[in-house]
């Protein structure tokens, strides 16, 4: 399966994870905190049809850490995210 | 009882789930990841009357692993999920 | 009493249920996983006025497992279900 | 304080309990299941002015369990209970 | 402070509780079920200026047990409810 | 930092708490009762500009005890409230 | 990665954590008071395109403590807010 055949429904948006590597390479860390959420960061894939949703394919996103449902594709991490736990676009 | 036999209400749709074999055969991989919710494949079979459905019958979905109601049918195990439940159409 | 004097309100629906028995007859069996929700089967006795409610007297339907209040008549068991935990229609 | 002293407001209605040996006379007795919500019959006192209140004074009627607050007058028990609480008519 | 000098706001009501004397003298106790929430009594002191509100100064009135925020004036104990938490008029 | 520089946005409200010295002298008491939430006393000091909002600027009001984020400006106590938490104006 | 280059979506507002040291010439200090909701200060960086959004960038605003993602940035710390946890805007 290839990850461009992962249509999203509705208000769903497939974001791949960037690796830590690379996270630490933008200069980006999470902070070491436990009383507040965290953000973590991704490359949009694919979008649902919901117009409320504001990224578009190739976009980085930073988006709530422990939201949406985690997916495996030739060995890379996924998620597929609903739209309002996306937070900010990158660039 | 045929798997025909059984028509879904509203905003439910049937699922067939996909046996782990065939889930490998196709590569993926469900992640090893107990602070994220994970996802689930499966083929739907028949949907319910709402016109919030996106997807159709025989079509290859990925959906919230703990979602729906079980129910199975000569051996084989199915689950009627909530329409918002479905993430993503595959293929 | 007879199960003929309970009619339920809205969107309440009276269901019959399933002995066991019958359901083994039927080939249906409930999945032994604790992580899913399950179904159960019964048959439409009586529906309240609600314009919502999709099934009619009579049909053999599948419900939420634990949705539901439950109630005795004369020795059989029956349910008061919401119109939205009656997930299917059988047949 | 006489009961018909007691006027529900809103979507509230004034149920009169059934006492237990009643409930026997009518063969209904309430299943030993922790699992399932429980239904309780009572007597219809007084009902609120909300227009989605179905049932009339006089009436008996089947309710969820442990829905309503409870009101002891004269040594006896009534309970009030919100409209939606009401799941069927008697007789 | 006089409690006259205390003005609810929108849809909240000022009631004056019943003292545990007062209520034994009208015939009312409160069951001893700890499953049921209780119902308590008392007079309306003032209220907002909310157009739900259906209960006027003076009238006794039948509130949820536990709700309201409680408020002490000279020695006497009020409670500022939420109209929906007053459940019937007595008289 | 002044109290005057703190503007509330939207339905918050600005409000400066009484001493409990101030509390006493006005002859009002929190009730000694863990099963109600109890209310205090404080005084409008600024206003978001949202239409809901009942109370004005230099109003005594009371309010829901546990409601809030607190503010320290020069030694003094303050809270952000809700226009919903409060309950009542005095005077 | 620069903090220009995070563009907040929809009502998310990206504020900039004002360090302790600067918190206390401001001379307002978190009250230390556990049953209450503290507050928090900040300053705005960029704002999402919702109209629900009452602050604009280079504001001092009050913010709920806990509320919020957190994303750090070239070793300062950031948050992502929505709009209704900024409480106030100070100057």
């Amino acid at each position: 399966m290839e990850k461009n055949m992962v249509k999203p429904l509705g208000d769903n948006v497939l974001v791949e994870l960037f690796e830590k590597e690379k996270q630490t390479a933008q200069g980006i860390y999470l902070p070491d905190n436990a009383q507040k959420e965290s953000s973590q960061e991704g490359k949009v894939i694919a979008i649902g049809q919901d117009e409320k949703i504001e990224v578009k394919k190739g976009q980085k996103v930073i988006f709530r850490k422990f939201s949406g449902s985690e997916l495996k594709i030739s060995g890379k991490n996924y998620l597929i995210l609903k739209n309002e736990d996306i937070l900010a676009v990158i660039g």
